[in-house]
């Protein structure tokens, strides 16, 4: 029912606007007796953290991330081990040039929230989008990194697979390489990188932005989370994902190329193996069947539209009512879509952690 | 939290098995003094029926409503006005043609969730896809009747714009026609009839399936309702249209399309009107913005897949782990998405009226 | 959120007026493979139903249910196994004398919700109380009754341990005596019986009414269940209580006497076992401690005021603002408390259910 | 379904442990523009901290609040405005004596949660108590304090009404003495005073502990808050009071006592007043009939356990399965009850503001 709340029984709450002091979030029902170190959070925080590189927006946040509460230390190498208690973690804002968007106090930028929710709520913190402001999702992140490690055997990937009219070769897909140091986009595509940079240059010096559809790829689910109607793995992810700043559609396996098949191309079939253990011979499905996790590796796309704050100006409304034309310096990400896959991995990553937990509780986990 | 309830202060918990005696719903929250007809509602079931073209499952079901709580009578026009209490709606089966589903009983049929299912459960009510049947939507629809009239001014409507690998014309699009007696496919497209019905016919007798994207339009939302992180009505609107059986993407605006576009080319810009009030001059957004919904239309797209079940033999296995060869006969659409449109109508209704409350919760839905 | 749900992965909404034609509830969450017969749920509501004895409401009530979803038949002796889907429980009302409420349709019965009731929703079905009549608590009954198989060697029992000014002597305490056929009163003291039945005859005969204390003792309650701080087992047994029409106080283990003691006298002191295993050697706690069950007996009391409806005229206003003299003729229980052991019981044994899936949720059941 | 979470729509969960570095609470749902000074906040704070008189625990913990989100400055006075974006408070820990509690760290402290904690999570931050230390109460009295300013002239008061054997004289009552520098127990009764602390000292010195009886009273309650079932006010505000760490009791309105009288003795009569508002004669059911507030002031008291932590030794056992004698040093309030007061208000203003804000969700707020 909360505003600021996903998950049921692993529960994530976040707080925070662009421009306070802090932000974070409160992980609720981890399980005890999970480890894990404090790097392995980090590690997740720093590949969406901004100023990596002249693609992505040059605020300059260390994205630090402190635990609160909910662990003790083990032993002396750093392992921290979950108690069941509530985690709360961290982050301090530490680059807020509030300066950059005074200009735009009382303006209603296209493409952003800012008229609906000023008659939403009738105030609001304009600096850097406030609470609309995709610095939110490092606390998703955070929590990302604890959900990957409830399930045993876990594997959550993400990867940029198209930008703007540009698509990478999916035959060269090469996991190992998105989160290569010379691969500023989670492109899995190595030959893809000239090409999207190149495009992506054109597009910042023209003021522009351009959008993006990003791959998750979940491998390790157990068969059996999710159920028939309303507490589907799908329905989950889709809504987790569509909560993702800038995200306007979301896929399952096939997604919308699934309306233009005949239910025998979109069937997949399946054959007991030699071991014993049935396997499906293709993954339309995207390894969700009824609502229900098929043990399949579970596949989710969704498209990121272009970033609104462009230095393009564009026609526009204040706040008392008078026209304006809105040009949006400050500093931006000309792809949003870029630092979004890791956030979409930790958005899937929260939906299955929480889906294991209460398949747990209504079945015993069988 | 629960597995077979959505929406938080407009909350729906449905129930009821394809061939078990009956399903219904319990609708909660509804505000006390809506008025309506239980012909309103019927009109909605009678939509979704199935038996009523060629085109769509043979089953004949009455699907005749009862409501059984929440409402009293006022007049003698058979108005009736709910309380405030818990709206009990009850469907019975009528068509359980149980001998059907004899031979598939242990089989999985490959596209459905019987094998994920089964792991999950251990027991599985086979007769028609059980908890798994889309006969559940019934409820949904009943449900949807009265969100509508939840929100004042608020018209949902919805239309099937492709099939398989053909689409409409959405220069001839006629919402007057979308209920059109002529129409067995909810096409808003009076042209596309021919083309559609020759193209199904091919399917159907071809012992096949094909998928299809419905539209759903909701028009009088109120701005602002919806919410910045994770409660956002495009998320909750997402997460509704998922659950409907067999659909695989949804989108809300440009959707996939906005990943295409420029930051210039996707902005939705803004004029005061000559009345005083804001204008978009496009909607690209789908009338929701940071989560937010503008005041425009919200448009709403969802992908349906195939039908699994399918005359065509497919490879799969059974419970006894054996290899068999899985052919679906009984009754079935050869176009599921068909009967999907009151269905994906019913779901936005839902989000949009749930949201309209908790508006009002929070804010006093200034 | 709901307003007429209770419970988080044992889930239970119930619906239905006094004076409509049914009334019912949706069991979500119910774990599946459990199995039970009919009988076993109908002997519940067989305890709680109405015109047993002259110390109850005379309205004829059988109170039949009938199961509409979520189970299957299991061999040839009437046995049902649940499936994991939402389990529809309805119970037809037979005996609605509407004429008899006719009179007080617009007054406001003093002790009765009628007056803020009808403030809050500005509609009101009087009959019996409408909603908030005690025949709602049929429901709860019935879910109850399925809640006692959910944990495994559970045993929920109740009985009455004051009326009005009079106590049952504890020492005498046979809870075989508690279902005993001579027993109109659930007390587990057989010489208590004699003494309530002519007190009570006394408060029936003087049109007047009185309170009750009610214990409920569950055993089998495996240590574990319940959580430090919101999902405290108390709280929700609390709560499940202070829900039941009339309850106006609870109390765990010593409850209000725990004020007056002092800390080694409340102090439930440990040894280990002969068999190894810890032994308290006091249960003052109630079988809770901070939260959290110790596997001792959980020991709850609860309080139920005077029935409100009684034949005695008391002073009140009427929905027009005139001041009235409400005397409340129908078909009352002299002592609501009476038919409140079963209710009672129902409401552990679902917080208890509950929260065994909970704990198997959070921890994996250790 | 959070296990750290209360609340629905005025939602607070809560995180910290004794000895970590802080703990807090993040307020999810205030509505927007409710104006407040982070110095209210502070001055709640500081009526439930340890070390003001030699009554209570000698920890010395400033618990200053630091709010870290949801809020912005308005004008140059510390005025604060809340912007409808959930609000994360935070309060350091800083006098964590961790070698206090060493002796113990293996011990199960009879009445404590330790024996049950321990099974439950198979860890456990023994200092102070960790996550179920009375510590976390802090965050409940911040997030109370804003719960107050919600609902439009709502007064929540409080006041210790008995300690152990020993209760006050209610004709004495002084809602201003509760509050006075002189008084060191939230005594409404200031004759009370000096027999308190002679009753209190000798339960300290003699290394013991008592319990205690708190009373609520909540003034402008608007008419028409709760619901006549799972959603009553009575339930809800129970609920959040046993929630309240060593509370065993919870009583609305005449409570217990209610069930010792008749019908015409707990009869709230009414008459209409010579303004045209409808009058109450007397208050026996403390504000709630049916679950729904009347507008009369609601009562609620709760009964708080003597302390468990006590220098008197105790039988218990060790984690290891051994017997062993404990004795809790460390610095622990001889009556816990006395700082329940202010934590008592903080759940009752939380629960009336949550149903505030529902009941204008579902009904508008007629």
């Amino acid at each position: 029912m909360s505003h600021n709340t996903f998950g049921h029984l692993f529960r994530v709450t976040t707080w925070g606007e662009s421009h306070g002091p802090a932000l974070g979030c409160v992980v609720d029902g981890c399980p005890p007796g999970i480890r894990f170190k404090l790097a392995e959070i980090q590690a997740e925080l720093d590949r969406r953290r901004p100023g990596t590189s002249r693609f992505v927006t040059q605020r300059r946040e260390p994205d630090e991330v402190k635990i609160l509460s909910g662990v003790l230390p083990e032993g002396e190498d750093g392992t921290l081990v979950t108690t069941g208690t509530p985690i709360s973690m961290l982050i301090d804002n530490v680059d807020q040039r509030s300066k950059d968007y005074g200009e735009i106090a009382r303006q209603y930028r296209p493409g952003h929230a800012d008229f609906a929710y000023d008659r939403k709520y009738g105030i609001r913190d304009h600096r850097g989008g406030g609470r609309s402001s995709a610095r939110e999702t490092a606390a998703r992140v955070a929590a990302g990194a604890l959900a990957r490690k409830v399930v045993p055997g876990l594997v959550v990937r993400g990867a940029l697979v198209a930008m703007g009219t540009m698509e990478i070769d999916r035959d060269a897909w090469d996991w190992d390489f998105v989160d290569d140091a010379q691969n500023p986009f989670f492109t899995p595509d190595r030959q893809s990188v000239a090409r999207f940079a190149t495009y992506l240059d054109g597009i910042r010096k023209a003021g522009s932005s351009v959008g993006a559809v990003i791959e998750i790829v979940a491998e390790g689910v157990p068969v059996g989370l999710g159920a028939p109607i309303y507490a589907k793995l799908d329905q989950d992810i889709a809504g987790n994902l569509m909560s993702i700043n800038a995200v306007k559609g979301v896929e399952i396996g096939e997604g919308f190329n699934a309306a233009r098949l005949t239910g025998e191309q979109n069937a997949d079939e399946m054959r007991m193996g030699n071991d014993g253990k049935p396997i499906f011979l293709s993954n339309h499905a995207g390894g969700i069947l009824g609502g229900i996790s098929t043990g399949q590796p579970v596949v989710a796309r969704f498209a990121v539209k272009p970033t609104s704050s462009i230095l393009t100006p564009r026609q526009s409304i204040d706040r008392d009512g008078r026209n304006v034309d809105v040009m949006t310096k400050g500093r931006h990400d000309p792809c949003v879509g870029i630092r979004a896959v890791p956030i979409g991995e930790a958005m899937v990553a929260c939906a299955i952690a929480d889906h294991f937990l209460r398949d747990r509780g209504q079945t015993g986990g069988r």
